[in-house]
This record gives C-alpha cells, structure tokens and sequence, in this order.
C-alpha cells in the first residue's frame, strides 16, 4: 500500500507493507483521512504514536471500506462503509482497525466529510458532555471554535440547547461560525465580559485560560483539548475555589481499546443520528490526493480557513 | 452574649446583642468552636464572611446545646448536643443556625473534640469522596497532612481501604500521621517520587502543585483546598491532558444551605459512626478560653502542632 510516512520530520509518501487483521480487527481500504493538529505534533517529533500503532504513518481518523476481517470480527462484512478514531496510520491506503471502534458512515456523507468526522465530532462531544456534563440552557464558552473541534463543538453544544459563545480570533470567520449555530460570535479578548459560563471548552491554550478563569460561574467546568498556543498557564487557585469549579484534560489518542469503543457508542447514540437528519454537518475545507500530503499539512499549518482539511485516495 | 470580633484586623472580645432563631433556625448556645486557616484569613481582610453570616464575627464551626428554636425548627430539642460547619459567627456565646446543617454530637466526643469536627471532617469527606470519588485501593497523597483537614483526610481514607501517602514538612510530626493510619509519611519533596497516585489532596499551595502533576496516575483527581503557601500556581496543561487527570478547588463556606444540608448529611451517614466506633478521632491540640481568643489565633498562626486549636466557653 501506498502510506504517508513521517522521516525525519519530513513528510513522504511510499509504499509500505499491506496490513493484516488480528483477531477482532478489519483491514479498511481508506478512502478519506482528516488531518488534525496531533499530526502537526508528530511532523515535528512531539507527539508520538502510543504502542500498538504505526510509529511513523500519521493520522488519528479515517472513513473506507471494510477489505478483510481477522479472527472473530462480525461487527460489519466485505463493503461496508465504517469510520473510526485511530491511534495512528490512518493516512494510508490500508488500515487495520479494531471492530469495536469502527462506526456506520451515515448515509448521507461523502467520503471526505466522513473521513473529518470521528476526530473532532468525538473530541467535542467527549468533552462537553462526557467530560463537562453540559445541560440544557447552560452556557458554554468554546475558544478557537473556527477550528475543527470548534465547529463540531458548536454545533453539538447548540443541538442541545446549551446558549453557545464562540471565540474566534479571525473576524473573516465570524459569520460562518454563527451560521453553525452560535448564538454569540466574539473575539478571544471579549469573551472574559460576555461571562459567566457554565462550561468553557478550551482549544486555543495557555494564553486565554487565565482570563476565562475569571468568568467562570459557580460550578463550572472546564476541559481543555488544544495549547497549540502554548501549554504553561499560570492559575488562580483562589479563583479555582472560589467559583468550585473543575478542570480536565484529556486526549483521546492515548486511550486503550475499551475506551475509545466506548466513544464510538456514545458517537452513534448521541451524535450520527444528526447527520442523518440534516441537523449535523461536516465543513471540508479542501481534500488534497494522498500523494499530495506536504501541501496538505502546509495548507493546515497556515491556517485562516474553516473546515476540515482531509486526504483521499484512489 | 460575649463574642469573638474582628476590629480593623485586630481581635476583641465583647459584648453582642443575642442573635434570635428565624424560620427553621435554632439558637446554640456555643461550648466550643475551633480555629481554621479561614479565621487567619479573615482577620487580615483576605476572606470576607458571605452573605448573611455575621461580617465580623469569625467561627466556621461549633458545638454546643439547643438553647431555643424558631418556627418550624423541629429537628432538635432545647438541650441536644449539636455540631455544624457555619458561614461565620461560631466563636461566640450563641450562634444561630439552620436546623437542616445541624448534626447530632456522637455520644464518645468531649465539647472541644465536637467543636473541632464540622469543618475539618466535612471539608475532607468533600474533597475525597464527593469531588474525587475516591475508591477502595486507590492511591492518595494528602499534602500538608498534620494540618486540621489533613489529619482528618489520612483517617478517613485509610478507614476508606486506600493507600494513603501522607506529605508532612515538620519531621517531628511524621510518627503522630503514622498513628492516623497512613501507610507512608513523608517530607514534601520525596512526594513525587513515591506516586503515582489515583487522588492527589493539595492542603498547603501553589509549590507543590505543579511537582506533584508529574506524579498523577491516568485519570488522577485533584482536588485543592488550601492554598496558605501560594495561589498562583504554574499549570501544565500537557501534563494535565496527558494524565487525563480532573482538577477542582473548592470552598464550604460560600456555599448555600441546601449544599452544606446536602454535606452534613453525608457526614452522619459516612463519618459520624466512625466516632461511635472509635475507628476515627479528634486531635486536639488546646483549648483557649474564648477570651483569650487572641492567644489561640496566634498558637494557631506559630505552626508546628498536630491536632486543632479551640475556643471553649463557660
């Protein structure tokens, strides 16, 4: 199979040795594969693969079709359309995939939206409701929501009737923000005043969390998922106490089996039937050919664009 | 009534009006009150009294005797032995308070064990159990465990079934926490190296915190109550992502009365027959005459001692 390989810090794309399934595993021929800021990470050696993935093939989420399966994998047969979280390799031709991470496509997404959807759509869910328990009628702060997980999470924090606060430092990406569902578009140095909130959901990093620290409402929670912008921040506890809040992080990709299955059934209760039903979309930026995986990852590093930027094949 | 008052940061001890029981409440008449890190707070104007607790009276818990009761109070009798964790005020011959935060004095505890109870056991019962869900075989280090909540976190988590790593500066102090029931005390810098720990108790501050970060197990809670050495704490978010850890800052004393309702019922349910039992204690440390309240607030402030400091009346 042909594989986008990280050497050196370099990104090349060349043939590498078919995958074979293991017991409970299918073979996925890739059709689409998102890329998200983790593989930025790895490009530059900061991110490694966690063990029992490919070390040097990027890319956490893929949608393709079932090939082969291994030993006991009944989940799905030869041809279904499956997507799925991974903890590496899925920018490839081939991916071996456990089934009980793979999820249904909805019938109404072409490949490239659903080769974007696992990453952001089951980050953002994991940590508003999983993590964060947002209820109805609370109000949720989510900074850097031009992002991917941004855009999902705006729109699943709007679908459950939470009042949405979106932070956007590019003001060109207000309007399709709101168009997503938000009900307040704001610059990251107005949000503080736009407070309280129930629940903030940090993308950006160590900049904005102290000044959100300060709009916080009693009982808060707050997760943080991206510090692109940096991951030193200074914290009041007083303020911690004061307003009892909670502070988690979390990342997905190091999770072990049984947990990242249990993502994917919480994606197909609460988050696929909206895809279904129209309320749900997946924003692509651009898809770029496998081959041409360095302007790919260019074109996400240099950032300013809403949408998901993912790799096709064939 | 003769009462314990806070006079442009100084304390003096006079004459108030007595305090009547409105609806629900209860008069106490005060035979002991212990000190907390929060009076020494108060007296340096650091940590205003909330809302509808005497502004400058100090006391966040006491024991004493139904003296009188308001409409509708009808939980205790005139002479039952009562406890409570109070707003403020609790320094003083009577205090009134809400039936519904009042908890029956375990039959084997003395005035000034019962007057050293509510704050302490209720903040640490909070913080391990209700906050950090903390579970039989897990792993906890309580930093600053020779203080008031310290010395009831190590007692409580060990009668829990965890294992209990108790950080103590004063070396003197290390064999007095052993007796609590800890499995291993140690000085603060060794802490780190002795984890990884399931819940992390933070009683003394930002230095610890940040050292202690690199020691918490996958899916760790943390949980700050005390913050008497720094509240500016360097986060790692990374480290915070990485450990998919879950961190929370709390108070008792802002809260409403159906929360602190909510903690003493928890306390007779979870605690107090640990005192009937004999299975957990009191230290204390000494008890001062309310009017030498002045004396007590500075044995308080000299440090060095395990076990809680008093004031008794009558």
């Amino acid at each position: 199979m042909r594989a986008v390989t990280i050497q050196e810090n370099k990104l090349v794309v060349e043939q590498r040795p078919d995958p074979v399934a293991g017991a409970g595993e299918v073979v996925v021929a890739v059709r689409a594969a998102g890329l998200n800021g983790a593989d930025q990470l790895q490009l530059r050696g900061a991110y490694p693969a966690p063990a029992g993935s490919p070390a040097d093939i990027p890319g956490l989420e893929l949608a393709g079709e079932v090939v082969a399966r291994g030993p006991g994998a009944e989940r799905f047969e030869e041809g279904d359309r499956v997507m799925a979280i991974v903890g590496g390799g899925g920018q490839a031709e081939l991916c071996v995939v456990h089934e009980r991470q793979l999820m249904a496509v909805p019938a109404g997404l072409d490949w490239a939206q659903a080769g974007g959807l696992p990453e952001t759509f089951t980050t953002a869910h994991d940590a508003l409701f999983t993590q964060a328990n947002l209820q109805l009628g609370e109000r949720v702060l989510i900074s850097g929501a031009a992002g991917g997980v941004g855009t999902a999470a705006v729109q699943l924090a709007a679908a459950a009737g939470a009042h949405v606060t979106a932070s956007v430092r590019d003001a060109a990406r207000h309007e399709e923000v709101s168009a997503l569902g938000a009900d307040v578009v704001c610059s990251p140095d107005q949000s503080e005043s736009l407070g309280p909130y129930d629940v903030l959901l940090e993308l950006v990093g160590a900049p904005n969390l102290d000044a959100n620290f300060a709009a916080l409402a009693v009982g808060a929670r707050v997760v943080v998922i991206g510090v692109a912008a940096g991951f030193r921040s200074e914290l009041n506890l007083l303020a911690l106490m004061g307003s009892r809040a909670k502070l988690s992080g979390s990342t997905l990709r190091a999770r072990p089996l049984e947990e990242k299955a249990a993502t994917a059934r919480a994606m197909e209760r609460s988050v696929l039937p909206g895809f279904d039903d129209g309320s749900l979309t997946v924003p692509i930026y651009k898809s770029f050919p496998l081959d041409e995986a360095a302007d790919a990852y260019e074109s996400f590093a240099s950032g300013g664009k809403l949408g998901k930027i993912v790799l096709v094949t064939g």
